[in-house]
């Protein structure tokens, strides 16, 4: 049990206050933080309510799964006309990945949150996913499907739902970008480095410049998937100027 | 096309008006009729909208399938809390089971209103798990998550959800009606006669008497079944006061 208190108290402490760490997070005050916690408590805590119910986020996660998948199934309906049953099934699927669901969960940094006896790096890629999920759950639970929904508008629609990369007719970001520079004239071009940094894996980085001005940076394994990487930065930080679709 | 236009017409006259046949069965005043005429279109009608999309029910069965698995699943989650994930998926699979879809569209009749150009014999069952699935979708689509909610608990949740049954905890109703007879002191019997209706195959009927009074008939093919479906609607009809779980 100490064990247990001890991993407690030391993530409280480096987490700070959990409370105005979700509100960050959630973009609202919670109404119930008992949910939120709820949302970061795994099974190996063995942690029991009131009732002796399991308390861990993994039924969070159901619920979560299923208030993503109609809000996503909403959304694709009205946005894909042309599609029918089983087109819009697939764009959801790719959409709710798990690839993609641990993307988000990761980009919010979730898993800083998780209470647990064993250390997070022998946690799977897939626990971000889950906490995304679960986190998810615990908006539907503490305030309804309707801020449920503008969360989810906000994290994954918004941010990473482009219909035309769906379908296709986008290849990259990068020849997204190619095309939106040479239509509005704009000049840009990729500044490649190798990065010296202390990984084993060699590594490029790269600043995008456009008119002269670093607009975003990335850095992967490959000089391509780098500059496809800084390429989606900038055009998620400039979606509202970067859209071919006119 | 004259086949296409005699069929909505010989449909239109017997259905009556569609609107307020629409309304007796989702409980509220349809803001787009519209809507819940798409829930009704076939695809072999080859219908397109003024954006030459092809309009059928196929769509709104999607959207239909993802509200009823999120109201569904966040049901389960209050109602199961010693429930983890995969208990809480099985459950929902049971209650969205094809099967069980099947028979709440038929007991609305819903293939009633379907607008094509193939015989609705023709169709196999699952036509009529499909129009719920659309309607539900249409609901969403018209007023919104809350009313769609409200329908699937008034048509799904609260006649046919029983979390004892689905559980296992109930082997059937008529044990379920048995054990709430012996309680409360009612004298009941069942009354069975050879159906000797117009079918190939032999049918049982039964009464069910509760002190005195006819309750709940029923007809199948065998005894024990006719038993059984006479206790199940019952206990549908009675819910409030059958009960045994204090």
């Amino acid at each position: 049990m100490s064990v247990i208190r001890n991993i407690w108290n030391s993530r409280s402490k480096k987490n700070g206050n959990f409370f105005s760490e979700i509100q960050k997070i959630i973009g609202f005050k919670p109404k119930s933080i008992e949910i939120y916690q709820r949302a970061f408590t795994h099974k190996s805590l063995h942690k029991k309510d009131k009732e002796g119910h399991t308390v861990s986020y993994e039924r969070l996660e159901f619920l979560g799964d299923a208030m993503l998948s109609a809000v996503i199934a909403a959304h694709l309906f009205k946005e894909v006309p042309h599609g029918d049953e089983g087109y819009l099934t697939k764009m959801r699927a790719k959409i709710v990945s798990r690839k993609h669901l641990n993307q988000l969960g990761e980009d919010l940094n979730l898993v800083q949150f998780v209470k647990t006896t064993i250390a997070t790096p022998q946690f799977g890629a897939n626990i971000h996913g889950n906490l995304f999920e679960a986190i998810i759950g615990a908006i539907y639970l503490d305030k309804g499907y309707t801020t449920c929904e503008k969360f989810i508008y906000k994290k994954v629609i918004h941010p990473y739902v482009n219909i035309d990369l769906l379908e296709g007719r986008v290849i990259s970001y990068k020849s997204l970008l190619i095309e939106w520079c040479q239509k509005n004239k704009k000049k840009f071009h990729y500044e490649i480095y190798e990065d010296t940094g202390k990984d084993e894996q060699r590594h490029f980085a790269v600043k995008l410049h456009l008119n002269g001005k670093v607009i975003a940076k990335a850095r992967a394994t490959s000089k391509k998937k780098a500059e496809e990487k800084a390429s989606k930065r900038a055009y998620f930080a400039n979606q509202d100027k970067i859209d071919t679709r006119e």
